[in-house]
C-alpha cells in the first residue's frame, strides 16, 4: 500500500477590502487549508468564500485561530491568561464552524496561527488553553501540531485527536530544534533540494539535521507556504517529487484513519 | 392548562475590563438571554460565563448579533450589503454555539441587537439576511423578531421556526406602530401602569392602542430592558403580576412548544 | 501667467501587513495626497512613510479621514451623532500633524474619504461636524470639498480656508450633479475623451453635461483614483494633456494662494 | 521656599457606552492627568471631556499612550518592533494633541500606560522608542519616567525633559526595586502608613526600603490610582498629610519649573 501524506498551508487571510496571499495557487497545492478565523485576518465573508472553494476542490479545513489583532496580522506575541486565551480559541472554532456551514462541510483540524503557534510551540500553558478549548467545542477536531513541540505534549495529555507537521523548507539542528531564521543557512529556498529531502523523509520517517544526524521524526502533514515566490516554487516541486516517487496525497482526516 | 409567556433580556454585553449592565439582576428577571457575540459587546470569555449562567438559572440562550463596531456600541447604523450582513450573522452564530459549548448546553433563538434590530424591522433585505444566516447555520434557532416587523416576515418567507415578541413598556399607535422616543408618552415608566397593561395584553392577546384601540397581536415573548432603574422596576412589577395572574413563565422553547 | 491647477489622490490606505493601492505610482501624478488617518486604513507606521514620502517628491499632505471601519475600509455609511463625528475627525487631524512631523512638514489641507464624504457632501450636519473639526484643531487647514456639496456650503458658513474639487473621470447632468454609477455613461473610461475634457474645464472654468449645457463650475483641484488600471490611464492622460496646453500643476497651498 | 511635588493619575479611560474609573474624583486628588488615546482606551470624544475638565480644574494633561487593544486595556503585553512602537506613540501624541485644541491648552507630558509602562521601564528599546517618538512630535513634553527605570535612561540620552516619578502604595527591597504584587507586603492599603511614609519621602528625598533601608530617590511626581477604594482613600490621606507638613502641591510643568 502506498505511503500517504497530507500537505497543508494558511489561507483567507484577506480582510475587507484587502487581500494577502494566493488562495488559488494554494489550493493547487495542498490537500488542507487552514483558515483564518476573523481575529487576524479573514473576515466573514473571506471565511465563507474558502469554506466554499476548499469544498470545491476536495481539500480539508482547519481552523487557524490567532490573536485578535488584525493590525498585527497575527504575528505579533500577546500575553494574556491562559483561559482568556482558551476561550478566544474556543470563540474562533465555533465561527469557523458557522462559516463552514455554507459549504455544507465540518471542520477538522485545528492549527495555530502565526505568534500564538510559535508561543504554543514552547509554551505549554498556551498549548494546553488550545487544546481545552478544542476538547469542549469539537473534541473530534485534529490538533496540528509541529512536531516535538508543547502543542503535541498537550495534545497527548488531553487525549485529543493529533497529528504531527513539519517543515518541508526549514532546517533543523541535532537536537531536532528549527534553525533560527538569522542562521543563513535555516530557510531551504532551492526547489530541487527541498523536494529530496522531503521525499527522504516521507519515505524514510527521519529528518536529516543540518549536520547529517538523522533524526527519526513523526508527522502527519507538511506545511508548506503560499506567500513568498521561493515558497511556491519550492512547494510545488515536493509535490511533483512525492508524487513520482509513489507517494499518495491526501487529506489530514484521510492521512490520520490510515 | 395555564397561559404562558417567555420574558427575554439582553445580556453579557461587557467587553474586556468594560462592564455594562446588570447581569444576575436581569437573570431573576427573565427565562429567556439574548447574548451579545463579540463584535458590538461580549467578549469571548464574557460569552462563556453569560452562558453557564444562564444554564444554572434554567433560562435559554440567544444570539444577540449587533454590528461589529465595539466603539459605538451596536447601536449607531451600518450600511452594508446584505451578504457581508448575512455572513457576520452567521460568524457571530457559531461563535456564540462555540462558547455555549462550555455550558453543554445550545442556543435556540436569534434576536438581533441595537441598531441591526431597528434596521431590520423595517427593511426587509437586511430582514432576509439575517434569516439566510440563520437557516444556514442552525435552521432549528428561532428568530424572535418584533411583531409586525420585517423580521417577522423575513421568517416567514424563509420558512423559519418564528417567534414573535413585543414590549411592557412602549406605548404603540392605532396602527400597531411605537410612538417614536421623541414622543413624551412612548415609554411607560409607571410600573403599575405596565403591570396591568401587560397583564391584559397576555390573557386578552391584544395591544390597546395609545388611543385606547384594541389591537390583536400575536407574541410569544416579552422583552424587558436591565440597563436602567426604571426600566428594572418596571420589569419586575410585570413579572409579579403575571405571575399572580396565574400566567406561567417559560423558557423560549417551552413557549414555542406549546 | 499661466493657468494653474492641483491634483489631488488618496495614498498610504495600507494597514499593518496589508496593502492597496499604489502610492509610487500614485506619486507620479499628483502634487497633494489625501493620507488616511488610522481608522478606515493607514495605520502609524504607514503615514510616516507617506508623509516622508509626499516632502520627498514635493507633493502637500492633506488628511483623509474616516469611519473607524477598517473592515470596511471606509466605504460603509455609518450613522453617529454629528458630535461624535466631529471628535473622531478631530482625532485624526491630530494623529495626522503628529506623524507629519517625522518630515518636518504640515499638513495643509483636509478632504474626508469614503462614505463619510459621500454622506457630508448632501448632509450638512455631517459636513459641518467635520468643519467644525478642522476649526478647532487647525483652522489654517484647506477644506478640500466637492464642488456645489453640502461641504463647500459648511466651509463658508463656518469662514474656514476653502477649496473646491471636480472629478476628471465622472460625468455630470445638467444641473452640476454627477450621475449615478449605475448609469453605464457615468465613468470616464477613454484618457483621450478624459484628457480633452478636462483640458477645457480647467481653461474655461465649466463643465459641460452629458447632455451638451455648459455648467460653469469653480475649482481649485482635480480628483483621480489611483487604485484601478484604466484610472490611472486616465489620470496619465490628463496630467500630459493639461501640461502641454500650458496649464501649471502645482500643491494645493500653491494654488490657493494664487 | 515650601517644598513642592506633583501627584499624577489615570483618566478618561472609557470607551463609547463603556465607563472605567473615577474621573470627578481623580480630579479632586491630583494635579495632573495622564489621558487615554484612544487604542486601549479613551475614544475621542472621552478625550475631549476630559482635556475640558482637567481645564477647568486647572489640572495639567499628559498623553498615556498604550497598546492597540481595547479589549485589552492595554494590559496584555504585546510585542513589536521599536519602530512600530515609537509611530503608535507618536499618532497618540499626535491624536491627544488635536482633541486638548478643544480645550485650547497642551500637553505637557507623556507616560505610557499599562503593560506599555511595564515592558519600557526594562526593555530599553521600548524606553527609546517612546523617547523617539517624544522628540518628533514635542520635544517640550515631559518624559515621566519611574524612577530608576529604563524609561529615564532612555529620557537622558535623548537628551529630554525628564519628570520622574515614585509610588506611594508600593514597597521597595533594598535595591530599589518594587515588590512583586506576589508579594503580600507589595501594595500598601493602610491610608496612615502610606501617608506618613510619602511625607517623609517627600521631604527626606529618600525612601525607605521593606527592610528599613534608607534609598535615596529623585522623583517629581507621585502616581496614586483612582481605580479602587482602598487605592483612593490612600491617595486622598497622603494628599492631606503632604498639605499638612507644608508641601505644596502643583502640576507638572509648575514641579519642573522649580
Amino acid at each position: 500500500m502506498a505511503v500517504r501524506i497530507n500537505i497543508n498551508a494558511d489561507m483567507g487571510e484577506g480582510y475587507g477590502h484587502y487581500r494577502i496571499g494566493n488562495d488559488d495557487e494554494i489550493l493547487t497545492l495542498v490537500q488542507s487549508v487552514n483558515v483564518a478565523c476573523g481575529l487576524h485576518g479573514g473576515d466573514a465573508t473571506v471565511m465563507r468564500e474558502v469554506c466554499l472553494k476548499a469544498k470545491e476542490n476536495g481539500v480539508s479545513i482547519g481552523a487557524h485561530p490567532g490573536f485578535n489583532d488584525v493590525w498585527g496580522f497575527g504575528r505579533r506575541q500577546i500575553r494574556m491568561s491562559p483561559a482568556d486565551l482558551e476561550y478566544l480559541v474556543a470563540y474562533q472554532l465555533g465561527a469557523l464552524a458557522g462559516m463552514a456551514a455554507y459549504a455544507g462541510t465540518k471542520v477538522t483540524h485545528v492549527k495555530p496561527h502565526g505568534a500564538l503557534n510559535n508561543m504554543a510551540a514552547i509554551d505549554k500553558s498556551y498549548a494546553l488553553a488550545i487544546g481545552r478549548a478544542i476538547r469542549t467545542v469539537d473534541s473530534s477536531l485534529y490538533y496540528l501540531a509541529l512536531s516535538g513541540s508543547a502543542m503535541e505534549t498537550a495534545a497527548l495529555e488531553l487525549d485529543l485527536p493529533l497529528a504531527r507537521e513539519a517543515f518541508i523548507d526549514r532546517l533543523y539542528d541535532d537536537e531536532g530544534n528549527l534553525l533560527t531564521r538569522t542562521d543563513p543557512r535555516a530557510v531551504i529556498k532551492d526547489p530541487v533540494i527541498a523536494a529530496e529531502r522531503t521525499v527522504r523523509m516521507v519515505l524514510d520517517g527521519e529528518i536529516i539535521s543540518v549536520d547529517g544526524k538523522p533524526l527519526p521524526t513523526r508527522f502527519d502533514s507538511l506545511c508548506v507556504h503560499g506567500d513568498e515566490p521561493t515558497a511556491i516554487a519550492v512547494a510545488r516541486a515536493v509535490r511533483t517529487a512525492l508524487k513520482e516517487a509513489g507517494v499518495e496525497l491526501v487529506t489530514l482526516p484521510e492521512k490520520m484513519r490510515g
